[in-house]
């Protein structure tokens, strides 16, 4: 049983969301059709347009429509320091910390030889190259604290030590507002590891 | 903080779907412009051509990019009995059971004169006509068993009781493979209420 072609198409395609199975995707043709259609076109032109047009940035291999993102285009961040993250999302969560006016490297994913994702696939070349070009002097590694994130971490590392290349990682421990009876016993072990003494 | 104008656009596009939120629509933009273009491209096509294409059925008001929707045109139909519902998802679930040889009316929603839909919306003067028109002999309301629902279904059989029509409500009660210790009391209350005596 099926609706008429261009409502299965529709439903169909919506299924290449992350998250969204036959049910979601049947209600979300209807609401769109029914109630915002508006929406709908929007959300067309929003597509084909970034499908079209948005690219990654020359500098820091983030998604962006222009040759650089706004980041690497601006003139006052610190050209010393370079920040490696996964993804253009971790990039928004540092910039909403507001605490770091350093450059990003994205690296738009991490190693995972059984996907067939090696170095070459998350710019460790142009990451090498950026390093040298801007005269770095810390990198510091922000991937995420997962099996695929350590290692790509560890692989950076040795990268850079060889070039000399100060590399730091950031500070993985108990979450600010997190009650230490909920923490998992990997992060409270990193939290241990890493006290530091009060002066 | 934001990405770039574009990526603002698709992100603020995409939570026009429902149960999308902020966190989801940048997940769902990065997952289509890094890991599948062309699921994206296709989406934004189907979207469009939607849109543009569909309209509603001239007899049962379902949502069909033709004049009338498969089922009304198809002339094995039996045309002496309507369904009403709510929605074209109650008709495909209908549709599924297979049990069913008969017409539809898709009210596409329900009595709800708090956000101004009253029996115009909901096409009562069309359903009125098609009865006339088809010499109806039954007219079963399939609306849902919501507060809405049963309004809708009080108000429907109200119009066609002046008109001579025979209206019936589906059944309410257990679903199969439900246990009763897990049904709410509202639905053990319609099942004891419409108990049938085996003979």
């Amino acid at each position: 049983m099926s609706y008429s072609p261009l409502i299965d198409e529709l439903i169909d395609a919506l299924r290449c969301l992350p998250g969204v199975g036959a049910k979601s995707a049947q209600r979300m043709s209807f609401q769109l059709l029914e109630r915002n259609r508006p929406g709908a076109a929007r959300l067309a032109a929003a597509l084909a347009k970034a499908v079209d047009k948005v690219g990654h940035c020359a500098s820091c291999r983030t998604l962006t429509e222009n040759e650089q993102c706004f980041i690497c285009a601006d003139s006052r961040r610190d050209t010393d320091t370079i920040c490696v993250v996964e993804s253009p999302a971790d990039v928004v969560a540092f910039e909403q910390s507001g605490d770091y006016k350093g450059l990003y490297f994205v690296l738009m994913g991490h190693l995972s030889p059984i996907d067939g994702i090696g170095p070459e696939e998350i710019g460790i070349d142009k990451l090498l190259q950026r390093t040298s070009e801007l005269a770095v002097n810390e990198l510091i590694l922000a991937t995420n604290p997962t099996v695929e994130g350590e290692a790509t971490a560890y692989y950076i590392t040795e990268q850079m030590r060889s070039r000399g290349i100060a590399v730091s990682r950031i500070a993985h421990g108990v979450p600010l507002g997190g009650e230490l009876e909920y923490v998992d016993s990997g992060t409270l072990a990193h939290a241990l590891k890493g006290r530091r003494r009060i002066d």
